[in-house]
């Protein structure tokens, strides 16, 4: 299963250019928000993978707590599925709890859905639908 | 630049096998100790990069406090590069810090050095030399 992106938290991407433009260049796109996310991501290329910043959009956003009490870091790792629902679906036939129980829409137009980190080691794992 | 592996704290290899093994497989060669590191480590394969996982080999081992305090997850992420002390030394130029000045030997007879998180933003960075 690919890898498709590491999750960092930052707490604002401008800044966090700053020390990942030098190594991974700027960003493929635009920093956008993410529909209902409560967060602005941009991805940088790292071989065929990504480093995704992730910006918290206030202090309700569902990364302001880790950005608070950790200040920043990698939050979660991503991985290519072609199919989100199944992945999720295939985590709970495991005896692994799950975020969402079904993908929903994600950045870059594509679905995403998360386990819940108990599911892999204390590791937040995401699926991201291959793009069609 | 290429992302070579995230490296992931677990309490023990083969159990943390139980939730990766099914979506990664098994280890691209058999877990290994790194001389003088202090930590038993397994590679899977997540297209062209890895997941390392790291397991502390005593109370001692450097990774032990993070397992005790967090209860395992992502350590750190390694990029490839053709000289880690170059990549070092360039991270010291720009104004950040790093634990290794100088690279040191790692895992799979490759060269590595560590820059310090607060020369990403609260991320471990680590460098890993290409293989020649």
């Amino acid at each position: 299963m690919k890898l498709d992106h590491v999750g960092v938290v930052v707490a604002n991407i401008s800044g966090a250019l700053q020390h990942w433009g030098p190594i991974l260049g700027q960003p493929t796109s635009p920093p956008e928000e993410v529909p209902g996310g409560g967060v602005v991501v941009a991805f940088l290329a790292a071989g065929e993978t990504h480093v995704e910043l992730v910006e918290p959009t206030g202090p309700k956003s569902p990364v302001s707590k880790f950005l608070a009490t950790r200040g920043g870091g990698v939050h979660h790792i991503a991985f290519s599925v072609p199919n989100v629902d199944a992945a999720l679906a295939t985590v709970v036939t495991r005896g692994g709890r799950v975020i969402d129980p079904h993908g929903r829409p994600g950045a870059r137009g594509r679905r995403i859905g998360f386990a819940h980190p108990s599911a892999f080691g204390g590791v937040l794992v995401e699926f991201v639908e291959e793009a069609p």
